[in-house]
């Protein structure tokens, strides 16, 4: 399916409608705004839901300086929670005002990549990451969820919308790091950077049974949020020399697995550098320009090494996996929710976010 | 190399042994006793350690009740906590006085199966397992280590023998259950039987990132301690339909993981009840008589459903991933030590072991 | 999605069509004929084929003995290859005409088993299997496929229809043996009976690296095509003692993986009595009855053995890649095509399938 | 075990030695020579070999130019087949007079690494290559060989030392792209450069159960041995777009697993440059300088791509499964066996190798 004749024909049927919501609309770099836009109306497989809480991704900052590009018009955001407004034709066990979180990743489960177990490449390259990419997000009144069948994941009456909504995109990418290294029991772990992602990789670690895990990060507050979220050692890279101090927490070894979770050369290479012969570097950032791999660490190509990438893991199963591990306890990610604005104050968010002012972690968005 | 030439030249060494030690001998079935017998040599790859702590298994009160076999003079246990009291030719990077853990199974690293990553087959079939099966065993004030260069773990300082003389059997096969089962993170877990093995079982479920687990026992005090393992409910089968009530608990899917811990026809077959299609049953357990797979819950064999079994794994390398797992407080096992004999007391904690008196999980032995 | 919901309202459709069509009707145990019947209608996500080749399956000589249930009044058959006759709504990327073939299996993809790679348990056990199973199969002049986007696979030009049609079932079964079993360059292989599905899964064997593949099988014609197929050797197992051939062939260690294509109590015990310490057992067969599970060459549960069980995969992708396959000359099962009949023949060529025949193996059908 | 000292106590007991051989001996960058040195003695756990067959790896002309750092004085070589002449305390189940195969890599099979499954890493990094590298090599008359349990693989009789030289080292490291790539059946494949590393991993890939193969090669006679290793097109990378065209021939989608077989930025790029998103980049090569990782289409770190790299896997079960593979005809590398010189003439077979002549791939040494 092409993901363009699908936006056209979703526009289309917007045009068509009457009633209007509020929505953040990206009309070019740094030209953002709230305005008024068509409810989405539900197609054969789709639904719409009403938003309850959403948030800001580091990824919708890159998408505002224009550094991530979509095109002008689009409402943006990826992590939406909320309740269902409309259901399209062909959808079964849903009923509207459903409660349901939906991944930033929304698989159609049909096309060759997903029936081949890779959903977050649906369709073509990154084609699973639709919302506030090819078709409208989260961060407005209602949203239209494509493929709906696949991707509405129904929030356990116990569960708060606030500690649900960080599954949608950091916790499911963060904690994919350790899962896509193939992390065992008693591994050693570092995670260079703890900013949002990095927070829920260190708590993926952990989940799936670290021993030694030690975060890399400067700033206190996050060095602090780290340990509590599963870190044993917090290494300030102003301070030390990280790859030396992380061989010598290892015997010399280096770890067995290295996540990156930043997206920049340094902490790419460094990853490489305190990973032991055999281990595996799993990264989670979005590099831009231009990566170099030094020979040296990578053994020249003889040391076992994997690198491996991951986009977020998206779907309902996997939502629901999440929810399950919120709800017995395994996870709690509300001490992330640093800061909540209402919709209309959103533009307020983006700042404060942007300039990771007051200590801001995540940012819950009310419409 | 055939186990039991090396069996026969270790006894003949151990003939010419001047100095001679306490040891428990089995001499057929119920038939036990603390003796004097000549304190064993190292020869070429092999060390002798000074026991320090030991304990006891419920696999020695198979052997001692004569249901499983093993020959008549033979000095039994295989949970060995010592120091090094003599290095045999070969060895690098040890010295006599260094604290070890060794583990129950004792893999050469160097044959067909242990170049194939099946270390616990070393040689044939179960043919790790050598302490107190096929040469002599811990319980004893001295104890020859085969391929002492594999399987030599130095104990961390900072740890104290109890906090890791369970890891030589028990923890490593506890936990190798959800390990075998490659459970997910999410995953849901049964595990039937809270014994020693499935305690640790329920312990491993919970370090690979278990959502809920369920413990099936009717003891009281092992339904505590389940809970204290990381069990979100315990299930008492004398009071409940357990397949009905694991279904209720899992919205009438099954769980993902199912893990066997107790060896019986009944255990067996509720595991394989409570198992969603594709699912797998990760069996700890040792069987005797007949087992029968039921053909409806094995969906007829249509259920891609996995039944994977595992002996403790064991090795130098598995030991000092696991001291590191109790290093970081992932793991503390010392509330199943329940109990504390000197070796000369052994008979009486083999008795209260048996008879499973006073609460007792696991029983430290001191030479 | 409740699946007989879905079969009552393709019932309510198909009563309103007008167009009538021959396929064969199961009316209960040993009564089957061909019938008019309406045409189906293709709704939401469904297309509708107008059958060009199937086949009959061993599952559906069980269906017509009453050994396996289904409904009275259904069409049975899941082996389709065909031209799209109609498409339904919310359906992309195919048109009228397009040639096409449908695996046994119709996963939705968009369920939490399908979501999680659980694509053959499509919404509950053995809920991917629909055709002649909970759903109208494949032995008509038209088929209604479910789940259309996710299940018609093209066919490229220069295949014919008998060139694919095997692979809808029993290739894809076949073949997933040893994929299910994680088989490796240089294992040894056993397959267990040269039917269909035992000679496809030796071929499967083959293609995933195995070193030397032995087939188990009385029959000369089969045992013939079983070395066409890839197997080294033959044993007939009338003629010989099997576990002991099997175990002398592989220097007394067993098979790595030991695979059961028949489902029954001798073959799967024998499968496991080949099997090597730390070896799979996969199974295919399905099984009735009681299946016992030997407890000695089980290692009394101590044998890190597997036993994995495989339903057929399905899906478009799966079909794609066992076509590329047959394009590339990977795999050709014409042989196995042994006979040909025109659907009006179709109870003849039951008859003759069942009675195993004039060295018959798979019967073509043509509408 | 330091290496270093197991290289100084191997040097004192050879100069012990009165008994002499000629070798291959190293003495800087371009002065290689035929030398008479100390035939090797076996210390404990060590066995002695008397070569008779052994060849030139590309590695060794980085040696012999110096862009590869090895000590003065070693014999280099690393690809050995002889006869064991001796053997050390503490071996079991060979005798003198046993022919058998080594690997190039001699895993210890008791170290961490080893027992972690990372046998080629063994005691450190790319610590199992140890023959021409930290201890003498087999490009002489006899050879001492390490971990000799370990490493001593008997050679069926009905193999000839032609038929299986070439495992030790080429057909290891070749096959293992497609192994640690997970290669599965129905997988494209595009292999860059068809020298003897690529041609071998060429023919592992369709021992695998790739569907579609792609050579990449400029050479014709290299091009057209690899379509009899198995490729189904080789693609002139002087004569065509390589890029454009893989992408062709998988109608846009990329090849699931694309090896790299040279150690060039270039080969690697393009590598990444066919891969689909969630594809495996198998690394073989040996990079030298800078290596740099194209941003774009590595999908910004979003591709879930997977870049693995494999050093040639060792130890005595890795060669018996190899030699398995020769002796039931899955394998025939004998073609690759293009040139065959006495050791005395070693240097002349150096020229030719290095010079890539007269159509050379592998060249046979005989002492």
């Amino acid at each position: 399916m092409a993901t363009s004749t699908v936006a056209e024909e979703i526009s289309e049927r917007e045009s068509k409608s009457k009633e209007t919501m509020r929505a953040l609309v990206f009309h070019g770099p740094n030209r953002i705004g709230i305005e008024k836009v068509p409810v989405p109306r539900a197609g054969v497989g789709e639904a719409v839901l009403r938003i309850t809480l959403t948030t800001i991704c580091g990824t919708d900052i890159h998408i505002v300086k224009g550094e991530y590009k979509v095109r002008p018009g689009l409402v943006i955001g990826h992590e939406p929670v909320g309740v269902i407004h409309e259901l399209g034709a062909g959808l079964t066990g849903y009923k509207v005002g459903d409660r349901v979180l939906v991944g930033a990743i929304t698989p159609c489960g049909q096309c060759g990549s997903c029936l081949s177990g890779q959903w977050s490449q649906c369709g073509g390259p990154i084609g699973g990451w639709k919302f506030g990419n090819t078709i409208h997000g989260a961060q407005a009144e209602y949203l239209l969820v494509p493929n709906a069948q696949a991707n509405l994941a129904r929030i356990p009456d116990e569960l708060r919308d606030e500690q649900v909504v960080l599954l949608a995109d950091i916790a499911s990418t963060g904690i994919s790091a350790a899962e896509s290294a193939q992390l065992k029991i008693g591994d050693t772990a570092a995670v260079f950077a703890q900013g949002p992602i990095g927070l829920c990789a260190t708590a993926g670690a952990r989940l799936k049974g670290a021993s030694l895990i030690i975060g890399i990060e400067s700033d206190p507050s996050r060095a602090s949020m780290a340990r509590r979220m599963g870190a044993d050692v917090v290494l300030n890279f102003q301070e030390c020399d990280v790859v030396g101090e992380v061989l010598r927490l290892t015997d010399g070894k280096g770890v067995d697995v290295a996540i990156e979770a930043l997206g920049t050369q340094g902490t790419f290479e460094n990853a490489l550098r305190v990973l032991r012969p055999g281990g595996t570097l799993s990264s989670l950032g979005v590099y831009s320009g231009k990566l170099s791999l030094p020979v040296e660490p990578f053994a020249a190509g003889l040391g076992d090494h994997k690198i491996v990438t991951t986009l977020c893991p998206g779907g309902k199963e996997r939502m629901r996996r999440l929810m399950e591990m919120v709800r017995y306890g395994r996870l709690d990610l509300t001490p992330l929710l640093t800061h909540r604005f209402k919709l209309e104050q959103i533009t307020e968010a983006y700042k404060l976010f942007a300039e990771h002012r007051d200590g801001v972690l995540k940012v819950a968005i009310e419409p």
